[in-house]
């Protein structure tokens, strides 16, 4: 069986600015404070199931200098440089064509570059396990997180019927939910997160795409033959892999789902990042050289400065990177883009 | 008439901590973000009076470098190198004798250099009559400057009566009062603060010194013939020039001050920072590019930063220099130092 994976790594992550920013966005970032960038967390944990020769990443073309710098081992023919944003389709699709020139029967991972997984062994069992399904099926596996709380900002997949080990048939994907829906879902224990990662045989996806997407589909295969990207890729629908596959897919009973629990996060905000730092007694998670005094709940990322002396705040952001500060409310990050456009 | 000017340069700032290190203390930063440093600014005064090559400027020798690059006109001679730290009346001794040296009928400005005048004319004038009357007088003068409030933070200088204009003897000086005896002095009127600036003929001081401290006197002298300064001043005895000189002299009714109303602020804390500089409608102050949310009382200096945004901040002190950042309450500042040891 031979095995590739697609690192999806053009996003902005606006949302951590000044940690993030559009000349160097947050897949880049140590936001951790572990030693490795989000991209190479995730190029590591991929790295037991296939080799780097056949790992690829899509990205802008502003950050293919930073992808070859972090990940010096993935082949520079693999790092594909979208010459604007699309959306998720028309870079999977691209990926998946260019896969299939190299490998023609290949088993495909798709990832985004900016989650979090703290249990990266149980992330390659169930990898594994899904390689092994798309091997002898022709069925999509996407990886379906199971819920700890009732989180409104996540997509959700559900099963047909209830599901406790192994590969289940999707019935549906369900968009964000209100909070109550939620709790139902939660409740219901057939509803899983989309963590958007993906895992197919070349040719399924390849297939599907032509059945749900056919001018998407050509337009891709005659980028590709062309190599004329700069000219055709700009000019692509912007759809996400949601709409133009996966939701279709599901409806003609092609989509399945792993259940997983490998302490997965989208780390989409602040929040997510404290949850996932470790704290002091009062509650205060940092990277970087911080000490704190009468402080409580506080989120700091300032690894860039030599010391921090924080005093008397709580419930507060504080955030350095080169030369950018923020301090503010955790109650206001949803104003965090707004601040950085200033 | 020949007039000199003796900046003292040698104080290490620690309240004013990230902003202000041992390594380059308060005197050499742009505190008010006006573009020139508190010892600059306090040239740029003097300059009005007398020639640059009649400055003196008495510091750490650790601070030379810094001194000679911030202050290039000042002869490289007239910069003083203290090997260690023994307070004012060594400093303003040395300074002196070397003066006397140099020009034996000198008037002689002696000043700090980290206060903040906001109305460099009117300090000229007040400088100007000074060295007239210490021409013609073999007395002392200190400044006096009229209090606005009843600050316990200062020495006191008491004038023999009320006096409105003009040069008045002096009756006593009185040390940092209590918050009820600050109210008396302001209503009293006669007493205003010592700003621990002086004006007097050379020979005048050194004849004090003489008097009423004549193994300092000898000290110096030898000191300044062998030119073993690494040696012997180390060995001075560390006092104060209010001790040493003023006090006796006092007594012997040779002080006379100078009422004054010129914007001085002795700048010794983040309060009187927040007082020199512009508000906006919240009261909030800065210098830096910093942009406030919510927030109100806050005192910020960040010049080193390309942007910084605050929000939800209320009477909060921020401050960042080269890699260092404190954030903390206004009400806890006298920790700063506290904070800046750990």
């Amino acid at each position: 069986m031979s095995s590739h994976a697609v690192i999806m790594a053009g996003g902005v992550g606006s949302r951590f600015w000044p940690l993030s920013t559009p000349q160097f966005p947050k897949q880049f970032i140590d936001i951790l404070g572990c030693g490795r960038s989000l991209i190479q967390l995730t190029a590591d944990r991929i790295q037991g199931i296939c080799p780097m020769d056949n790992l690829w990443v899509v990205t802008n073309e502003k950050y293919v200098d930073i992808v070859h710098e972090q990940l010096p081992q993935i082949p520079v023919a693999h790092i594909l440089a979208e010459p604007a944003a699309r959306n998720t389709a028309p870079c999977i699709a691209w990926a998946c064509r260019m896969i299939k020139d190299e490998d023609p029967d290949a088993n495909v991972i798709v990832t985004p570059s900016d989650a979090v997984v703290m249990n990266p062994q149980e992330f390659q069992r169930v990898i594994r396990e899904s390689l092994e399904f798309t091997q002898n099926n022709p069925g999509i596996v996407t990886i379906g997180i199971r819920p700890n709380r009732p989180e409104t900002g996540y997509g959700y997949v559900c099963m047909k019927g209830k599901q406790t080990d192994g590969i289940a048939p999707v019935l549906e994907f369900r968009e964000k939910p209100d909070l109550e829906t939620a709790r139902q879902y939660v409740a219901d224990g057939n509803y899983l997160w989309n963590a958007g990662i993906f895992v197919w045989n070349v040719n399924t996806v390849l297939d599907a795409l032509d059945r749900y997407k056919p001018e998407l589909s050509s337009q891709i295969d005659s980028m590709v033959r062309s190599g004329r990207v700069g000219e055709i890729f700009p000019t692509l629908e912007k759809i996400s892999v949601d709409y133009a596959i996966m939701e279709p897919a599901s409806r003609d009973s092609l989509v399945f789902t792993h259940p997983a629990d490998f302490g997965w996060s989208d780390l989409g905000n602040w929040s997510s990042l404290h949850e996932k730092l470790e704290h002091d007694c009062e509650g205060n998670g940092s990277v970087g050289n911080v000490s704190f005094h009468e402080c409580s709940n506080c989120v700091v990322h300032a690894s860039g400065l030599k010391k921090v002396v924080l005093q008397g705040l709580d419930g507060y952001i504080v955030s350095e990177k080169d030369g950018q500060m923020l301090v503010c409310r955790r109650s206001e990050e949803q104003r965090i883009r707004e601040f950085s456009a200033e």
